[in-house]
């Protein structure tokens, strides 16, 4: 039986959240922020895959549970004010953001434009099969 | 004269803030996550250094301004979403976090406990001052 003593040195805000940022283990690019309730950080702590709460659905989030695209959970570590998570993931089909690029962070601020800089790898309606 | 409109197409929260991730441009590292105010991040896209907002303090955040360790910044990039920003940045001083650490993240999740697994590089009271 695991300890759950480590969710509550989280300093969860106010909606009972923090902030998730997902980094790949390969190639440390940061593939994406979500949210985690207790229950999520403690489901992907025990089951060793990224489970985020969807703010949208009010609900347990087990990311690549409809695309596959499911993330391998290495590290979870905190931040000095304990209100932030970082996670260090192995992405399954190199796909986190749910456009259909590795990662969601993919418009860069160039001329005061944010213009779109990482290709499309896989059409976002083969992901979810739509 | 600047255009600002790349601002009004970040997705504020109900405070009007967004999560600003910082990432080290040479080692890849997560820094640090702080939050921007629309004019943060207009005067870290027009001067190139980090600045956030202090929900503490409820105002602007000229990060490194007492320690000396700014953020010299190389891209800003926002998510799929609008709503988290990415900015990659050279970390000055080579100290990020308040602790004395190179970043913020230093507690790892090791058998049910959040393990210490960075050092301190430099005592918070002489970065400080105090």
């Amino acid at each position: 039986m695991n300890s759950t003593e480590f969710l509550a040195e989280v300093a969860w805000n106010e909606q009972g959240l923090a902030p998730a940022i997902a980094q790949d283990v390969h190639s440390g690019q940061v593939l994406m922020m979500a949210w985690m309730s207790p229950e999520s950080l403690r489901m992907t702590a025990e089951e060793g895959f990224a489970v985020y709460w969807s703010r949208s659905r009010q609900s347990l989030w087990k990311k690549g549970e409809q695309s596959g695209n499911q993330q391998v959970v290495h590290e979870i570590q905190i931040d000095c004010d304990g209100d932030t998570i970082l996670i260090i993931v192995e992405q399954i089909g190199g796909i986190a953001c749910h456009t259909g690029r590795e990662h969601c962070f993919y418009r860069s601020l160039k001329n005061d434009n944010w213009e779109i800089q990482t290709p499309v790898l896989k059409d976002p309606a083969e992901i979810y099969g739509e």
